[in-house]
């Protein structure tokens, strides 16, 4: 049974000043899910000599060492040689995985460098996890009652693996103590506005553990429940979860993992109506967000970031006159995007966004942080004015939320 | 002579999945730029089994420890007891430092809490580093050669002290050792193909050390050169540096931390050129990623993210008979985008990105990652097929990166 880990990141780069293991989060979080707790991270780089070090230490007294990053082709990718020294492993040429290597190569019309062949050794005896999204395998060694997890650093490829090949096998060793989680994802109002309100409540239970997270735009409430069945958690979890969503009501916009594109995308499918959008200081961002979902295609017709007031009239047909008597950053023009996108584009709803995003362009009465949205359906036109603070990603994140938090509303 | 250092972070707080160790992001900054090398960090919790294991092999391999947080005023605050434990010395009561916490307390108001004298428990010869922003002062300790420095978590308290007292003493014992760092960034080719052209250079270094890291789209290589001096710390930088920048080309786009849409901005501005872009499979990323750059509007003028069939005619002005004969992910309707987006705004220079992002929507002809993308300038017009793999997210960001290199190749 496995109840502890403990987490190698290997890599220079993570020993820089700028860089973060953030793999180590997302494995933790996974970890505490099926109740096995991380009890140690080592971060070493590109030194064969540290790496045997920690990962000898780790084996010892860890009954889950996950080792992330050195599977690259290059030769400072050291993760396999070490391991496979300390165990003392010959490494061996996996025929299959070389294939899937040079498979991965010519689909894209290219040869495979000679280096990424580097890729296909395997310390003998252990198991293959396969990655579907790049091209170094994860490996699963069992030796002397600790279980070796070997992934790679890139986070997709990471997770994918640890999703697809880990989390099922590690359930099963984890045995005992089972987790429920829940997360309501907020937007709309601040984080201690929240803390307010729902603190009262959450405060009385040290069982759930409620983490409140401020992410870009949006707050996050994690519960975790802890329970001797999953049956037992989800009881214990819901007791609580039921309280503060009755509380935080429609600031609430997701339940899940879903983000607030994805929740606007669900609400236009159900009704079958359509998008389009006419934005200028967020700069395609609110497009950008709502096409990264899959399928946004039937129901997002069309996206123009109208940086130019001559690109503003003819592309979202704002009459010229609106924008001399208001200023292209103002309420008549915001509306006049959301209408004139709708007409043009025969979408059910329009979006329209000026706004100053800075850190240039700001004056007294129109300050860096102001934008204006406004939101066009059938023959009636909303609109807000608001006033974000910090820098230019944080006013257009703000402003891309707002605007898309004003399409949700709209539709519940 | 303090060449190498490592850093304990203690406390179970920093083993959750939500927060990160942001003191040894400031403390490798700091160190680097006296030439101490951060070789490894340790994230522990407070298991004194645990940190006793770690202080033990850390003090072993390494010059320098520094230990941050664990010394407040509650039982879990583990880190000088281990301490003391491991260089077996005994704890004493420092009256100076009791009188200072108790001082704090008083001008506030307040009565110190009885925990607090904990906090005045010194091992005996310690060095002691004063704290003026909060309670816990730090400590300075020699043992076996080793120096371990034990500093409080709260980053406001281990700033202050760290440069106040730590700092000068360290730049002594570093012995004068200087640090010089280059990155390249490159785009337009895969890691493993990076690594066949520059191998054969770098590995002949051991002084820079060279580090090749895969970030969204593209690829950095760093440098770190040692020299004596900042002068012969550049000089043997710039020695490998430039043979690295010969090999690699035009494929490098930055030499600093610029991303490729910073790059673009600053050509564009050189030039007094404007740009538009009409893209359908990026969703408003190209955009997004141009108009986050601050000033981008002086060159950007206008973007279209044409998903329907009708905004690419209406809204980019392209033939409807266009993308009937060839299907709205064809070559002719890449360049049908860049030159109509380039006609109907006046830009200088026109792109169009037109492609299949994925999951649904592919065929045996025109799989998932197939993208055209077109630039047109003047009369004339380019196109560049390409097939990405990986994900929707991967194939949008790659298939903008792409774009951009492919402006930016056009006007250096």
């Amino acid at each position: 049974m496995i109840k502890n880990a403990e987490i190698i990141a290997v890599g220079s780069e993570l020993l820089t000043p700028s860089r973060v293991d953030t793999n180590s989060l997302y494995l933790t979080e996974l970890l505490n899910s099926i109740g096995i707790e991380v009890e140690l991270k080592t971060i070493v780089g590109d030194s064969e000599n540290r790496l045997e070090q920690v990962l000898r230490e780790a084996i010892k007294r860890s009954e889950l060492v996950i080792a992330t990053g050195g599977l690259g082709p290059t030769e400072d990718d050291i993760t396999k040689k070490v391991v496979a020294r300390v165990i003392k492993k010959q490494m061996v040429l996996e025929e299959r995985i070389l294939e899937r290597i040079q498979f991965r190569f010519r689909s894209r019309g290219l040869e495979m460098p000679a280096n990424n062949a580097r890729q296909a050794l395997v310390p003998v005896g252990a198991r293959i996890l396969e990655n579907p999204v790049g091209t170094a395998p994860g490996l699963w060694i069992e030796h002397e009652g600790c279980h070796i997890l070997l992934l790679p650093g890139p986070p997709r490829e990471l997770k994918v693996i640890f999703e697809a090949s880990c989390m099922p096998r590690l359930t099963e060793f984890s045995g005992g103590i089972r987790l429920a989680t829940q997360v309501f994802k907020v937007t709309g109002m601040t984080e201690s506005r929240l803390d307010e309100i729902i603190a009262p409540i959450y405060t009385r239970y040290k069982n759930p553990t409620t983490t409140i997270l401020a992410a870009a735009g949006e707050i996050h409430v994690h519960l975790i429940a802890k329970g001797k069945s999953e049956e037992d958690a989800k009881r214990i979890l819901t007791d609580l979860a039921d309280k503060i969503e009755y509380e935080l009501g429609d600031f609430v916009f997701s339940r899940g993992e879903e983000s607030l594109e994805q929740i606007v995308g669900y609400y236009l499918l159900m009704r079958q109506m359509t998008l389009a959008v006419a934005e200028s200081c967020t700069g395609g961002l609110i497009s950008q967000r709502i096409t990264s979902v899959p399928g946004s295609s039937s129901y997002f017709l069309c996206g123009v970031t109208c940086y130019s007031n001559a690109s503003k009239i003819d592309l979202a047909g704002i009459p010229p006159l609106l924008i001399e008597m208001n200023g292209a950053v103002s309420p008549e023009v915001a509306k006049g995007l959301a209408e004139g996108i709708r007409l043009k584009t025969g979408a059910t709803i329009g979006v329209g966004v000026t706004g100053i995003a800075g850190p240039a362009g700001g004056s007294v009465n129109k300050p860096v942080g102001l934008v204006h949205i406004a939101l066009a359906l059938d023959n009636t036109v909303e609109h807000q004015e608001h006033r974000f603070g910090g820098d230019r990603e944080r006013i257009r994140l703000w402003a891309s939320q707002a605007a898309l938090d004003m399409v949700r509303r709209k539709l519940i």
